[in-house]
């Protein structure tokens, strides 16, 4: 273990990233972390990932592993404290569960809501809230956090909300996170926001809203331009996986 | 062990539920298959599966699990016998990387290109076979299975190439399996409808033929009389999960 080498590459605001950065520093991993500049992308990250020539990538002992669900499963496979996952096999397949639900209903529901205008903004936000409806009901009854008295697997996948979405739901003039309708949710974010892995460590705001202004008008105006392709953009998220 | 119950909810041809019907006969697990009318969904289905109201839904002792990427590791994190994912973390990842890869290109792309047309279609096409490519050459090398000697998470999850493939190329006038392009998976879809899992358990094509031929168009018409929800198509499998 002396000799165990872990790096990340990362972009400084992506929620798959500070995914992979919350597992390891859960788990107590000590890592080298190299930002990537992901508009003109290094020879390191084509090498490393050269199927999706996406962030985030861990690279454990010269082995790289890519897409943030993969490297979660993997870092806690490897370095079992601090488990993650729960243990029991259902209550496993129930994070997991939740998780895909999340990343396909939430942070794509709401990235296409502020990448889109009129009709389309509006059932994408709608869907959104009805999946974020779903999560509060599991949340309720939970002590502390998904995982239950620390954070675990499902946190970690969904903390993107806890600093990432209010600064879409400015960028896009939109309400998502309304405490009076998601009370748990908003519970939990203050919890994960004042968790040590968590606090001090996230983007300044005023950054993020700069970057996410720029990135979804570039997207729109992409998606304006081409209605017939409107399928691409949204699948896509901000362009790290 | 000796009482324990495992009921399947499925749909005969649904690709998703193969696997899981796969899995569970790999492990030699008993279960009893009860088959869902996805047109008409069950009062079963909606309470086992609320949030989807998909199949394949898993019930184990009471407990049910949707999502087959995640019946798929329960399986095997609850029936130790003959595994389905490799033991060893690194390589337990790579299986996870080009499934989820697989899934999300070739999968949706074969079933994309399918429910289109002309330069869509095109689209499609092209990128499901650059997917391909990539399959192929990991497959390049390996014994018999993606999983070595004995048939594994990612043959199991690339399994519907072997019996759907082939009828979705002939519903759409399309060819994406090419033999002198793809020899290791001509190879490997010979050894996997070999597999005594497999084998003389598969939907009669004719019987294929004329489902995926009525429910491609009727998804094509929808399609084309809302140009502008034209995203909505592009991540529907055949109405199961």
């Amino acid at each position: 273990m002396a000799t165990e080498e872990v790096k990340l590459l990362g972009f400084w605001v992506s929620p798959p990233v500070f995914r992979v950065k919350w597992a390891l520093e859960i788990k107590g991993v000590k890592y080298e972390y190299i930002e990537e500049d992901i508009f003109n992308k290094s020879t390191l990250l084509m090498e490393l990932n050269p199927v999706h020539k996406k962030v985030p990538v861990l690279v454990h002992d010269g082995k790289a592993i890519a897409e943030s669900f993969v490297i979660l499963e993997y870092i806690d496979e490897t370095w079992k404290q601090n488990p993650l996952l729960p243990q029991d096999p259902y209550q496993r397949a129930l994070a997991r569960f939740w998780a895909k639900f999340a990343e396909e209903k939430i942070l794509r529901g709401a990235w296409n809501a502020l990448c889109s205008q009129g009709e389309e903004k509006q059932k994408a936000l709608e869907q959104t809230i009805e999946a974020m409806e779903k999560i509060e009901g599991e949340l309720e009854g939970k002590e502390q956090f998904f995982g239950g008295e620390s954070v675990g697997y499902l946190d970690i996948i969904l903390g993107w909300i806890s600093y990432c979405l209010p600064v879409w739901e400015e960028v896009g003039s939109m309400q998502i996170l309304n405490p009076l309708k998601f009370p748990a949710i908003t519970a939990w974010i203050n919890r994960f926001l004042n968790h040590p892995v968590v606090k001090d460590k996230l983007p300044p705001t005023d950054k993020m809203l700069v970057y996410f202004h720029q990135r979804s008008k570039a997207l729109a105006s992409t998606s304006h331009g081409n209605r017939a392709e409107n399928g691409k953009n949204k699948n896509k998220t901000p362009r790290t996986g």
